[in-house]
């Protein structure tokens, strides 16, 4: 596959009866129906890759969406929204200290990542875990001192993310390395979507059924933009072709509970969607 | 390889002409030095590894040896010995809220790895590196919510670490990332050495010839033990083989200058040599 070719692409992983693949998502024009292309290799990789001819429904017997990359790494950025941020000190929930131009930028394993379907799992420690909807970036290209102006040449595209977070574990884990970095805190999918207006892409959150319209909100409202993102992350760290940045969440968080259901929606991109189950 | 045939083993990686490749390092019983006794594979896999047949002292044309292992993640334990954490306060440089009796746990992540004799590069935002000399674990086996009693038994072996650190970057950085994640911020090596009282492990520092006796100190001044940390960290994140785990630095650190000479050495393991470059 060329650089290019994966132009208004859904680049999916999927297993059908536990083996592992990568796909095209495409629409047929009949039934108006998603179905999985399934490629003959990793479209990251420097090998073009090919349609092997088989496609699935992605409802059909056997057939599973996965995680759509395993990052080597995962960075995420926290208050970089204003109403997240308000939201924060209205609880009396946030006590970093820094200056607000300053990006606030966390980890995760890459342990930590689960795909649609999978369920979130509240670590026996915590008892307050909560959902936080994102827009995720997968980076495309390795990625260092890049400027402002040219970080855009270095995404892949953009998928769907829930940042889970123990609000009660952060106040004794200052670096919030088992507050957002626990097994299973870190949803992605359903695809990689490669072409999205990252500008105004609107967030939203479902929560049993029922919107959290509290939640939702839109990337025009990020404090430090996607590509001032790249640019600062690639300062300091080599980014890898399948590392992801979690961009931060809009609003407000909440409580995530043993057998709540969690859709995490992106225009244009897709739904993500996750149970929660006791560790 | 069995489990087990590692038992008082230095297992190394290096390149010979850019080819990388493991090693066990085995000396010579009639001219005392070490040699690298090359592997038809990787010591951590499901197969057994057999040596080549190819041999190779350490200081041969071409020879060089690489970070023993890429780890998927790497662990950090911060204010883990009392007198770091005295002179961190001294120095007014720490101003994490936590109980003593909490682990304040860091990550660092793959890409900041770098080898035995590479280059720590100072990026350009900081103007005080610091230098912090410890052991690093390296997990052997997938590891998660393992009691203290039996966590020994998830140890591959033990390396030197020098966990770079840009102290004036800490103060707008509150999750270290920029901090303790920058490229060339994690020196491994030179060896994994299989067999190490961890209980009381001397550590210590050379800095352009000279010995700097006020960074030096044992494990057996570790606040938690090197179980504790495994067992802590295994009850919310899943260890992979590979792994690495940055026990703490025992004492004082200091500031690295380009052209400086960094020696870690660990009684048992060897020594860790990198020099400073400006970036």
């Amino acid at each position: 596959m060329q650089w290019g070719y994966t132009d208004h692409m859904r680049i999916a992983r999927f297993s059908v009866n536990d083996r592992p693949q990568y796909a095209f998502v495409q629409t047929d024009e009949n039934d108006g129906k998603d179905y999985l292309v399934a490629l003959d290799g990793f479209p990251l990789g420097a090998a073009e890759v090919k349609p092997t001819g088989e496609r699935y429904a992605l409802d059909a017997d056997g057939v599973r969406l996965l995680a759509p990359i395993i990052p080597s790494k995962v960075f995420g950025l926290a208050k970089n929204y204003q109403a997240h941020t308000t939201f924060m000190a209205e609880k009396g929930l946030s006590d970093i200290k820094v200056a607000p131009e300053e990006m606030v930028i966390f980890t995760k394993p890459s342990t930590s990542v689960i795909g649609p379907d999978d369920p979130i799992v509240i670590p026996s420690f915590s008892h307050d875990m909560n959902f936080e909807p994102e827009v995720a970036v997968v980076i495309g290209r390795i990625a260092k001192n890049v400027p402002v102006e040219k970080a855009m040449d270095y995404v892949l595209g953009y998928t769907c993310v829930n940042d889970v977070t123990l609000r009660d574990v952060q106040g004794f884990d200052p670096m919030w390395t088992r507050a957002k970095g626990f097994d299973t805190s870190c949803p992605l999918g359903p695809w990689i979507q490669t072409d999205l207006d990252w500008t105004d892409a609107r967030i939203g959150f479902t929560l049993n059924g029922e919107s959290v319209p509290e939640a939702s909100g839109s990337t025009a409202g990020l404090i430090h933009s996607i590509p001032a993102q790249i640019a600062a992350i690639s300062q300091f760290s080599t980014l890898l072709p399948g590392d992801v940045i979690l961009t931060g969440t809009p609003n407000a968080s909440g409580t995530l509970k043993p057998g709540d259901e969690a859709i995490v929606s992106v225009e244009g991109i897709g739904d993500l969607r996750n149970v929660v189950v006791a560790g």
